[in-house]
């Protein structure tokens, strides 16, 4: 049976984006937000594959779950779904904890208590894999669809069968090749490399940077 | 007239890595040790471009001092060279703050009080222009001359005067592009993005990954 995708935080730039990919390659996306109707809009903008829902709803039939929201939102979201994510999915945690959360700068993270954004969303669902990736790809990339991408996809997590499931996913993105990259402990590095693109993007006047490692 | 280069720790890996590739350029390049023999030796190798001096005696005469050693070694040897660091001169620092100083591992990075290894440099040397660069330029990669490297140097520091230096000496390594990342505030993100090759080496047994910013 086809994996059921949920993007939870699916009608911002990076949601959407990876949205219209995956549903651009034959998968079944649900789109979701606090609000039913946001998601329903960007499901239409996204095409038959997608459907519009609350984050608690499109998270329930998923077997990926796709977090893409801002630090600010991470913990009230995970909170949110949690009672509805189902047994064995996975989350894929792609929150970059940038220091526009407190106010501050794009281009700065923040260190979080638990030493990144995806090992903070492990301690909120225990028993869930979690997988660090998708940080560094350009939303304004992902939405030019007649265009592959030109980076690399990092991916980190404490389980090789969930790393593999979400390693096929990126690999379905054209251009993208998926790269193990560690456990979940190094997620830190995947979120400072993404404020790195955003740093460079900024100061190169760039929308859509990105990351490819040489020599592997 | 030719800017004479300094490289301290440049018996070690990395920094004999870079006197190679200045000296196959064309520079005069310094080799800096606590050990004048080693030093000395090192420069043999490097060839007659380069002279073997202890580290306080490299850097006198030179416009660009590279500081390629430990993070254990960083504040001694800083403290070591700064009574003879020319006025003017540049200090490039290529410290990656990785969490074997204190016995941990090599892919994983401390957080230090001033944020960066650089900017530790820099609260060391009052009045000194440093800049961070180098730090993921392959050693393996760079001891291999019939070879071009196959990556992008990521430069920061607060003096614009400073990283055009610095790019120039970077474009002197076939292969490398140099890419300005912005203020000395922000080489906590290059010293990561280090890590994380570390990190992607020992992960799939390769030496010298490399990372290239596509989109700019």
């Amino acid at each position: 049976m086809q994996t059921i995708i949920a993007i939870v935080g699916g009608t911002g730039a990076e949601g959407s984006g990876l949205a219209l990919r995956f549903a651009q390659a034959g998968a079944r996306v649900r789109i979701g937000s606090r609000s039913l109707e946001k998601a329903q809009q960007t499901a239409r903008h996204v095409g038959e594959q997608a459907s519009g829902h609350t984050n608690p709803d499109a998270v329930a039939p998923a077997g990926v779950v796709i977090l893409t929201v801002p630090l600010s939102a991470q913990v009230d979201t995970l909170k949110s779904i949690r009672g509805s994510i189902a047994p064995g999915a996975i989350l894929v945690d792609a929150t970059v904890p940038l220091e526009v959360a407190i106010g501050g700068r794009v281009s700065r993270t923040l260190t979080l208590w638990d030493g990144s954004a995806a090992q903070q969303a492990a301690r909120l669902l225990p028993g869930v894999p979690v997988v660090a990736a998708f940080h560094a790809l350009s939303a304004e990339a992902l939405a030019r669809l007649d265009h592959p991408l030109d980076c690399d996809a990092l991916i980190c997590g404490d389980s090789a069968e969930a790393k593999a499931v979400v390693s096929q996913l990126a690999q379905m993105i054209p251009g993208v090749r998926a790269i193990d990259a560690g456990p979940l402990d190094n997620a830190r590095l995947l979120e400072n490399a993404a404020a790195l693109l955003i740093s460079l993007n900024l100061r190169h006047k760039a929308k859509d940077s990105g990351m490819r490692i040489t020599g592997l």
